[in-house]
């Protein structure tokens, strides 16, 4: 059951990683986490069986500025070291099931699919930077609109890796003219999150048609003084898995996030 | 053949990266790289059956100040995109074989050892930033004495992956104890080429009990000023090759490296 009233309560800014985490666990909040947990490092979700799991791993180090690694949980197991208490099988907000390249259902939990040959990756994502961003002074309307950041699919293909390809996804955040480049300072200190921006101006560049129409999240207006700034995405790998015919495997929800315990250094 | 004369040349120190491994495709260079084609990645060699390649690739995620990942290629082909003209089986200085890990021959090609199921892995060298030390006025007594860094086995365990485990080697070289912050301050820029130090001073701390007997490599004198800095280093394939009994692989020899033609930003 979605619950938008707790999924958008302002409280879950302050909450701690593991809060987050039990709130998921036990159904209590399935939304988005941008801003959530601020000033811990969140993780996109990939999941594939062990058969797929080295041309995954190849494609993530061929691909970093998508897939920025932060951990390869062993085969079979969902409980990673960056969260020793949690597991992956419930405590996201949602999930996505992708089979033979397509996507499938939409779940809460994966408890009844997990199988002894899941291997997890856990990709960096860029909700993690936000809090040295706020802390710096850049105003993120996302977070103070209790938003999603807006997602793009582009033009820019990856570098394949075995049956593995695709386009990459990124995600935008509208910037103060004034701020942009400190932005990028600030971010480029946090490549395991996407580090610095890939794109900055210009959207059709990206083949981006029209800003306000997303693919993921939530369209975010432009204003007079502001420039998009666009960041790779770990949404990507869900691309992978519907270019790449994958025949099976399991993501995150776009924008519903796994929070680790990692501090943001 | 090995030609001494030829691999301590002074003038090897200029050549570009495509001129020393002509040398060492035509024989005439097999010596130790350090000092060569200054100012270009060079790079360590790991090569494995696809079977084991996953494992290993694992490995390399989870250890990154050891094997820092420069490339990984397709399965079979010897031609790296960090040198497009390059061939691996010819190109380096001398290579090592392990079978059932085991070290079992020294190699000036591995052409004949050819199979198309070997997956090459280019790990960076900290030979890489010694042109970054150099121009920063820092003094490096090994190139001066054209011999090469020396190197050891440490108690530092790997974090283990799959079937492959073991202790991390590192490379030592004095810096003057007015130089280490600036050296850690270089290097740091450089993680793919290992990056920092992972040690400063106290090499009983990584269980090396004396410093004047490398496991690889040369010997240096540490003189009165000086203080020893370890890096990371990547002859640990090498021990993961004994220690995780790998039924067969091929590494460069140590000191040997591949020089690609990526230059040292």
């Amino acid at each position: 059951m979605i619950n938008l009233t707790i999924s958008t309560a302002p409280a879950l800014h302050l909450s701690s990683a593991g809060e987050v985490r039990s709130l998921c666990r036990s159904g209590g909040f399935t939304g988005k986490t941008s801003g959530s947990a601020l000033g811990f490092i969140q993780a996109n979700l990939m999941i594939v069986p062990r058969e797929y799991a080295y041309d995954f791993l190849l494609f993530c180090q061929r691909n970093p500025k998508p897939c920025p690694l932060i951990e390869i949980l062993e085969t079979g197991n969902p409980a990673p070291h960056c969260a020793p208490e949690a597991d992956l099988r419930t405590d996201l907000p949602a999930y996505r099931v992708f089979r033979d390249g397509k996507f499938q259902e939409e779940r809460s939990d994966i408890v009844d699919l997990w199988q002894d040959d899941f291997v997890s990756f856990l990709i960096g994502c860029s909700y993690s930077f936000e809090a040295a961003l706020l802390r710096n002074g850049i105003q993120l309307r996302h977070i103070e609109n209790k938003h999603d950041v807006a997602m793009y699919r582009t033009n820019r293909k990856c570098v394949s890796a075995g049956k593995m390809k695709g386009d990459m996804v990124v995600s935008m955040r509208p910037i103060k003219s004034r701020d942009v480049a400190q932005v990028v300072e600030i971010c480029a200190r946090y490549p395991d999150v996407h580090g610095a921006p890939v794109h900055i101006g210009h959207p059709h560049a990206l083949g981006i048609e029209n800003l306000s129409n997303p693919d993921f999240g939530d369209s975010i207006e432009l204003l007079d003084d502001e420039v998009p700034v666009f960041w790779a995405c770990g949404v990507t790998p869900q691309i992978v898995a519907l270019e790449s015919s994958l025949p099976f495997c399991i993501t995150h929800s776009p924008g519903k996030m796994f929070i680790t315990d990692l501090p943001l250094k």
